[in-house]
């Protein structure tokens, strides 16, 4: 008998951002943040994990490398929880129940996106690792209580359980117990929504999102008004924004607080800065095009996110995508991956439309946005069939963790 | 007989930022702010004015250029206020005195620094402007007086009224008239603090100061905040750094509050940036020399500041500051002018201390800092010869304000 499943997981980008920890251990944050889950179609992580009386340790392997769980690490606090689920969720009730529990597992991690893509792989790999545990133990728990345990792996992983709109609620416990991720609406109640992340080319690596955070915490004078003030205003305008389906006020409040997220990074000592001269001209380039937008027909028709680094996300409605797209293309010449099939050859030269500013932004030189992944809102984790499998039949991973990805 | 003066008044560069005003006519400010008044043997704005009853109107030139004196703008303002001091303080209480205040003037301004430096020149323009009317018509009042009127011209005009260190109480008054300059220390209390203004290049023509800062007045979620919980606070520790001689805590807040005018202006719908690449590479720069400073002496030895464009300017004191002029000649090589003759021929290389990491920034293409301007601390405006003026018998400019300067 072999123990084993596979499933997979999607990134998500945040509207409201997650910044700062009020603890560090259990991974609780000092605002609640908001996200948009994007289609695993495009962009996943996915895992396979088994359990085996045979295996002498507990391993991980992330696209083919070892990684050492280390004792009190994330990864290993993630196993522990999981094991301790299995056993009072299922062993202790079902004395019949293989004791999964108490064998070590072989985990085997794939992210279809290249980390130089500079997309955050921990929120949908954390995601695919709790899920894909949660399946090999057959548990009987809420995704709900799964993002409990997916929080204490990397906090916006919480947020990768659930498709389409969803929210983690900070809490206010010692122990963590109300800090979880709630589902504001499924992909279905707002299907519209697309997502173009521009992968923007920078020489100098940014503060890792865990330190930047705390130093804001430690130093930004800013922070706690945003927390206090800002953030739980925005929690309910945007999840009311969704629900209505109001693209108006959900653009400007993403908008609004990925500035601020920014903001607040600046605010600290010394400063943190993510976004780069190319991610300024983006976001000329969006403004000018909502404002052309606003004079024609009254409505905003992207907007712009940044998360810990320089590469933008603009989420637009299916309807002014493919325009934006071409706006993208005009002052970043490339090739272009269309998944959606919108565009003839002679589309992708690029263009603006009509009463656009071109004097914005300069247009770029070749790679310096490295690419364009054009995607949508998208479901939550899935169980995946055998023939998906990243473990050989010796529980070693195998040659589908080397696959590559054409960005 | 001829009714003539010629005055001069330097650039001031703000260690705490006014950024918003709480009355757009009378130029009141939401915060109070505190800046270095910089040495005019290095930048100044030079103006003479004549009074004449056979001129036909008032009339201004710019460095030669003629500039209309339209109803109601800040510049009619300035010279109305001007006439009703000399009626008021002088004429009504002496009737001999000449009707100065019935006749039109004449007033030729130069700066003696380009445009292009993307220095402020309304500061030390307007007051040149003030000093040069005051001189003019005699008038028995105070620099806090005059301070009052140069701020209706522009804002931090009112600070470049005082030499050192000059702070601008924001008052509450509607009538503006508790808004006004104060000297918080002379320059000879602390003489040792040297300024190397770093001129960035930019292409992109930024947000004008007077409609960015009403933009985050109406949109920025975190301004009040700044004005109310922040901005008291560092003005008084900024002012007990200053008679303590204090360049820790001086440099400490100087670097926190430029980011915090950065992070407001981000936090503004849509988000307004000034800083750019180079401008980041700057601080990154400044910022591991002070960590390499503390480090090995327990003290920072630079504070950087950032007004309403890419611009840098460094604060150090005049024992650290060859040190930095090398520091940056290194990452951005260029010919350096050196006032103070601390250079020799071969240390214009660049090079950086003991200890410092170089991979903070890469060593940038010639002309991204188009010119280096080292200069101090100095004293308030003066009155100059009749050899310095720059009207001729006629009462038109004369060649003097053709002088180029050689950035």
């Amino acid at each position: 008998m072999v123990y084993q499943a596979t499933t997979s997981a999607p990134v998500n980008i945040a509207c409201i951002k997650y910044w700062g920890k009020r603890d560090t251990k259990l991974i609780l944050p000092t605002n609640s943040s908001l996200s948009v889950t994007l289609d695993q179609d495009h962009l996943r992580s996915t895992t396979t994990s088994r359990a085996d009386p045979e295996f002498s340790k507990d391993r991980l392997w992330l696209n083919g490398n070892e990684e050492e769980i280390k004792p009190g690490s994330r990864m290993h606090t993630c196993i522990t929880e999981m094991k301790t689920l299995r056993k009072k969720t299922v062993e202790d009730n079902d004395s019949s129940a293989p004791k999964l529990s108490t064998y070590h597992v072989h985990i085997s991690s794939f992210n279809n996106f290249p980390t130089a893509a500079g997309l955050a792989s921990s929120a949908s790999g954390f995601a695919a690792l709790v899920f894909s545990l949660a399946a090999l133990y057959q548990l009987p728990v809420s995704l709900k209580d799964l993002s409990l345990i997916a929080r204490q792996g990397s906090g916006s992983a919480c947020r990768s359980l659930f498709g389409g709109y969803v929210a983690w609620e900070q809490g206010s416990a010692a122990n963590g117990l109300d800090s979880y991720a709630v589902q504001v609406a499924p992909e279905s109640h707002w299907p519209e929504i697309h997502a173009l992340i521009c992968v923007v080319n920078d020489a100098k690596k940014g503060t890792s999102s865990t330190a930047g955070m705390q130093r804001t915490v430690e130093t930004s004078a800013l922070l706690q008004h945003r927390i206090k003030e800002v953030v739980p205003q925005r929690m309910e305008n945007i999840s009311k924004a969704i629900h209505e389906k109001d693209f108006d006020s959900f653009a400007r409040i993403t908008m609004a607080d990925s500035n601020q997220f920014h903001a607040v990074a600046l605010d600290t000592s010394p400063p943190i800065f993510y976004m780069n001269d190319v991610s300024r001209a983006i976001i000329a380039i969006v403004e000018e095009y909502n404002r052309v937008s606003m004079a024609a027909t009254g409505h905003l028709r992207a907007a712009y996110t940044f998360d810990a680094g320089p590469n933008a996300v603009i989420y637009a409605p299916e309807s002014s995508i493919k325009e934006i797209v071409q706006l993208i293309l005009r002052f970043f010449p490339q090739q272009f991956k269309d998944p959606f099939g919108l565009f003839r050859e002679e589309d992708m030269a690029g263009k603006v439309p009509e009463g656009f500013n071109e004097g914005v932004s300069r247009v770029w030189e070749v790679d310096s946005v490295k690419g364009l992944i054009h995607t949508k809102v998208g479901g939550g984790p899935r169980v995946l069939g055998e023939e998906e499998a990243l473990l050989n039949l010796d529980g070693f991973p195998n040659e589908k963790v080397t696959r590559k990805w054409d960005l």
